[in-house]
């Protein structure tokens, strides 16, 4: 049994059943699903509510922050937990002091989530959102440029995704952040599809907000993720949601200002044992290799994939070239997308469609099998 | 072994300490945990993500909606599902239109998570955010007429607790309601300390919004939680915090407008394990006796110690009559609280400081024994 095998033998769902969701949800090793029981029971065993519990608990909560941390490569302050992406995409959204007449900028490939936050600020507030066409750049063009001409003096906030979720397109931040930071517009970015999937720097990269879950690409539970705010943006984002973890209080337990660090986004009480078990699956993937190795083995799957792919008669990928992110999205011309899902589902074979554009996401991790891609080839051959 | 000792043994937090934090956190049974284990692995088994699995978690969600709409009397379509009670009144704070020159009205007695929330949106949205003085209510003198004396032609919205965190006083919210009802004030209820606690009608109380926790007196898993909303409410609180489950799509993925009952609030990805437990936590009290049944226990318990503490020197209990919660709070004139109650979980007995007023929390459940208090009396005496 080799490497591969043998790391995949901690993760019960990839036993029977050929997984193509991680970009939906990850599946769990079984040692990060032993932590949620075994830090369930000892919390019980030592509170549930007490000094004690608080001293074993608080520590816990701000290691599963330093891991997040480490693969960010960023300082562990500048880190807010969360339940989901989504979350971190509201605590950035609505924590800018918005003012009629303000500008926020979406690409066209973003969450219906994210949009309809976008929709609802500007009802509220009066600003102005608009939406520019990245879709296409997907073979061709520059998506820096068409976000830098949909710029306005007024642009406050653009919100766009590290990797979009419908393409697996990789936007350049890098470039982005330059563009936006010229324009004095901060950048959020939704790291749904990125975080477990993309060797990551913040620090170098310098965007202001980074939204992620836990519970895709790292294989974590469903139920946490986080956001991270650079230290020069934390300022200038306010709270919106409130509780007592993000608050300082006094001796007459009144509100006497906000955390010094990511905290002060974070609500009130958090399933500790479900981020132990981030944590540990954290942990567990690094056994495997380090964050560059697992893209790489990423990038030789969805290459693969991709070129399985292009085999196929009634098969087009929506990418011209190999992949560069962990999805690989095509189209059926032969029969409705989901109907092909339907079908391999019922072969246990988990895929999923996608709306806009009409297409069917596989998602392949380091963890992926060739064997199961040629699993899913010949499946869809039939 | 009687009833109550057969029914304690599922929870193994109370087999190695004196526990007296149930409004703090309240211990699991064994039976709520392992749900949390068998769901993880079951969704494994099946996904974790696809239709099956879709198919599996979304009616285990409404399940748990359903059991907490059972428990306040009210339709399943009321209930958002949120992570703690702090989230349900950040939804309900932040989601009134507020316009410059409005007001909120909190009580002297809410917890500070509220308060901070409630100072945010006066900064936000130049509301004016006054305080009236409840506290002192507590032996004697009118809550309503207070309430009513502090109530502006203004006023958009009143926060309030049902029970007390501090002294364990239960507002007469029937009244209360009528009040806000007459000024054309919205009531929002923290019922952080309520539910769990009380027999609940909320459909007879007529409260336009009631958040509320799974993890102190249902004795569910930390992070889980939940917002009652009145259907006459729902059109005119706005989501702020918005993601895929609030929201609906057509073929393209783009929102199209709100889901339309309380999922409308919910964000994104929660742990369904978790809610599962929840259910499973408020199935295991109701095999103990109805919400009646537990009320009246936790009114002989609460009773049975405010007497014992009474007979004790150097021991003054806040509230001169019987409790009428699980919340007995005290103070002691021989030594700071925050000296006994590290002395106490010295001796595995946990209770609690509160800072405003200074004293003691002792939460009693209807889990609690009486030796479990003669225990705790004969450690103060000591």
């Amino acid at each position: 049994m080799n490497k591969l095998h043998h790391h995949r033998a901690q993760f019960p769902a990839l036993a029977n059943k050929v997984y193509f969701n991680y970009g939906g949800q990850g599946p769990m090793a079984q040692g990060a699903m032993d932590a949620i029981t075994v830090a369930m029971k000892y919390i019980q065993d030592i509170g549930p509510f007490g000094n004690e519990a608080y001293r074993w608990i608080s520590p816990q909560m701000q290691a599963s922050r330093e891991a997040i941390a480490s693969l960010l490569n960023v300082p562990s302050d500048t880190i807010t937990l969360t339940g989901n992406v989504t979350v971190g995409c509201n605590i950035a959204m609505w924590g800018i002091e918005w003012q009629a007449g303000d500008h926020l900028l979406l690409s066209d490939c973003e969450h219906p989530g994210v949009i309809a936050t976008a929709q609802e600020i500007a009802r509220r507030f009066g600003i102005e959102v608009t939406t520019c066409p990245i879709m296409a750049t997907l073979n061709g063009g520059d998506p820096v440029s068409i976000i830098a001409d949909h710029l306005l003096p007024q642009t406050r906030l653009v919100v766009l995704s590290h990797v979009l979720w419908n393409t697996g397109q990789v936007l350049p931040i890098d470039k982005i952040v330059a563009v936006c930071r010229s324009n004095n517009s901060r950048l959020l970015i939704d790291a749904a599809q990125s975080v477990g999937v993309l060797p990551l720097d913040l620090t170098a990269l310098g965007v202001d907000f980074y939204a992620f879950t836990g519970h895709k690409w790292l294989c974590g539970p469903a139920g946490v993720g986080g956001l991270y705010v650079h230290p020069e943006a934390r300022e200038s984002l306010h709270p919106t949601y409130i509780g007592l973890n993000g608050v300082t209080t006094n001796t007459q337990a009144q509100p006497t200002g906000w955390q010094a660090d990511g905290r002060r986004y974070e609500v009130s009480t958090l399933s500790t044992p479900l981020y132990i078990s981030l944590t540990q699956a954290i942990a567990i993937h690094e056994q495997w290799g380090t964050a560059e190795e697992r893209y790489q083995q990423i990038l030789y799957n969805s290459e693969y994939l991709w070129q399985q792919l292009n085999s196929l008669p009634h098969v087009k990928c929506l990418k011209n070239s190999p992949p560069e992110s962990g999805l690989v999205s095509f189209q059926v011309t032969d029969q409705p997308s989901f109907k092909l899902v339907q079908s391999l589902e019922a072969q246990n074979i988990l895929t999923r469609t996608i709306a806009n554009p009409n297409c069917i996401r596989v998602s392949v991790h380091y963890l992926t099998l060739a064997s199961e891609i040629d699993q899913l080839i010949a499946a869809i051959s039939n």
